[in-house]
């Protein structure tokens, strides 16, 4: 049974269990796979893809076709542009940041490289960044406060995370010098955000565990201008661990091409997220992501509504080009504020909801990210007990 | 096509093309595979493992079924003991060697580990510590010279690959400290050695590309004492990767589990190797690979006979508890030394044989290593290219 479930068939909802979501496990998206499972079976057999190389020893480790299916999806959802672009995979778009850090600085350099964003920024930079201690790159914090002191003349890689981990921002660059950026798009999808354009920075990171929802299969891509740029990622990725996981290429492969079909396939699209219910908008992604996230964030602003307890971002909404309408922000993660105590995280403890402390993304201990993208029952269940601290904080 | 292969069905050699043995790729295995097609077939649903996590938060990604097979395996070969000891899975072992650096470090030191190893060492020992200059761990090169040395005061680790990559000696801690010892175990397997007992040492790495063949798959696991360092290497494949695929731990369960019904089924087993031709010795592994290795040295020794311009290390014979015989040592790798020449891996290069120069490894540019493991008709190539440098050199 999963987390908060027992009895025979895992029917059973344990009422005081811990709702942990202190990770963006995006367990949501098993509804649509279960749903369309006949077209999206991986099947490897015991020889195939026994090397390290894939088609040649030329491209190294990076399957071919998976390249393809990439540039395809880009093209579908006309997020990104990829024409006369490289692409490099990665173990995940973890493995892939640390690629870009190792790619943007050189061995000889005197003094470790700053790394920025603008806070609050995803817990993982500062962590992923110093915890081997290395002389390339260390982390300097809040790019806002980067850019007011002197030390922008020094060499630095600023991470813009748009929309924002933690909270849902749309962002861009706010060091004013000629450091490298690196743009974080893990959640520039339909599910989450309106598509406003194709994306054309130098450097761009996508990950399948916010697109499609696999993040066992631990996939990521980076979009890359520069040919020595895409060069020396690679040569880190044979370091770290040589190559990437050809099962998981497959796969990724797989499911890829699932999704594009679900929007190329001869029947009409309807192009409305509304209609994802409907039979037609079965095996549309973005239609069944949109849609629960619609529902998610609706659920949990009525919820919340007036709340003296806690508040979160309100956001405008856009046009789509995807969807071809005004849609609004839902992003993967709520930042929750509490109102009325210091220590947000302990206090949602106390009421057995794990979360992250805003502390960890150079923010308030006030503020905490929780994941928006748990099983169904999980996410009726936090909400729930949301509203029940909310009612009994009432009198106070 | 393979390289070195055209035609319409890729049955024509190209006689004159580059046979490249860089890597130890283990492609020959997959003669074994495809065999045993029929009962090695892994297959995916596409909502099936989503999750970053296993079976339970408790354990992170770590797929249960996989820890089971791999101890599993290791009673069958005899070759360590994993009774009492804590399993860790990583993306292939190098991985798994810059967690345990990260593990036996400490991120509060004032000084960087002294990491090092008997030359001739593998290559990639020097390369994957220092790529990103960490302050925790720094190469310091050959352990024989440490241990003469006054630096073996200060904190060290030593890597035994035994048998050794790159020359397939039998190898022990040289360092006289109190350092940490990682045995690196990739080899010690019935394909290139005798069994000569379980292996019980604090940190044991192994990877699958050695042991199955499946060096796309990106698996390895350690092998630990200390629950302390299971939980810290943890922690590393935690910030590096996000914990390990999970296609790739579903084929490498599969995979296993095949090589252990080859010698657990009902069938009488012969216990011998030279019966790999036979039909009841299809399914057995390691069967098949030492039967390939066994006549692929001969061959390779054949050739050499008196050579005047090359020559391989000799090896004694021991008693294998695993074939419950007396079998050689037959090393992935042929540890080259070029007798005339300076320059080994140039003046193979100018014949179209790519190696990796013994510089790498901590030793004269006269060494070369090249791999044993490469499918059948690219040795069949090597061994007649070596054969007839070695002819034409002769009236010199």
């Amino acid at each position: 049974c999963y987390e908060c479930f027992g009895g025979v068939d895992c029917s059973q909802v344990i009422d005081n269990c811990v709702i942990d979501l202190d990770h963006g496990d995006p367990t949501m998206f098993e509804e649509f796979w279960f749903r369309n499972a006949a077209n999206t079976i991986t099947v490897i057999l015991g020889y195939q893809r026994m090397s390290y190389f894939a088609q040649s020893k030329h491209v190294w480790f990076m399957e071919n076709e998976l390249e393809v299916q990439i540039r395809e999806l880009h093209r579908v959802v006309g997020n990104a542009v990829t024409e006369g672009r490289h692409i490099v995979v990665g173990t995940g778009s973890t493995q892939l940041f640390q690629a870009t850090l190792y790619a943007l600085t050189s061995s000889d350099q005197s003094k470790p490289t700053n790394i920025v964003s603008a806070a609050p920024f995803y817990s993982s930079y500062p962590a992923v960044t110093d915890y081997l201690r290395s002389a390339l790159f260390k982390w300097a914090g809040d790019a806002v406060e980067y850019n007011l002191g002197a030390e922008h003349e020094e060499p630095y890689i600023e991470m813009v995370c748009s929309p924002n981990n933690p909270d849902g921002r749309i962002q861009h660059a706010v060091v004013n010098g000629t450091g490298h950026v690196v743009h974080d798009l893990a959640y520039y999808w339909p599910h989450y955000t309106p598509i406003t354009g194709a994306a054309d920075h130098a450097i761009m990171l996508f990950t399948l565990s916010k697109s499609t929802g696999h993040a066992g299969t631990r996939i990521g891509w980076a979009i890359l201008k520069d040919e020595r740029v895409a060069k020396k990622m690679t040569k880190f990725l044979e370091l770290n661990t040589i190559g990437v996981s050809h099962d998981s290429q497959v796969r990724a492969t797989q499911v890829i091409k699932a999704v594009i079909e679900g929007y190329t396939s001869s029947e009409p699209q309807s192009g409305s997220p509304q209609t994802v219910a409907q039979h037609s908008d079965n095996n549309k992604l973005f239609h069944f992501g949109n849609s629960v996230m619609h529902y998610r964030w609706k659920r949990l602003r009525e919820a919340l509504n007036g709340s003296s307890a806690f508040s979160i971002p309100g956001f405008q909404p856009s046009y789509c080009t995807f969807f071809q309408k005004d849609i609004d922000q839902t992003p993967a993660f709520a930042w929750l504020r509490c109102k009325k105590t210091a220590d947000c995280q302990a206090f949602l403890k106390e009421r057995r909801i794990i979360t992250r402390s805003g502390r960890h993304f150079g923010a308030g201990a006030e503020f905490v990210r929780l994941s928006m993208l748990e099983r169904n029952q999980k996410f009726e269940m936090l909400v729930d007990r949301l509203a029940r601290v909310e009612a009994s904080r009432t009198p106070d």
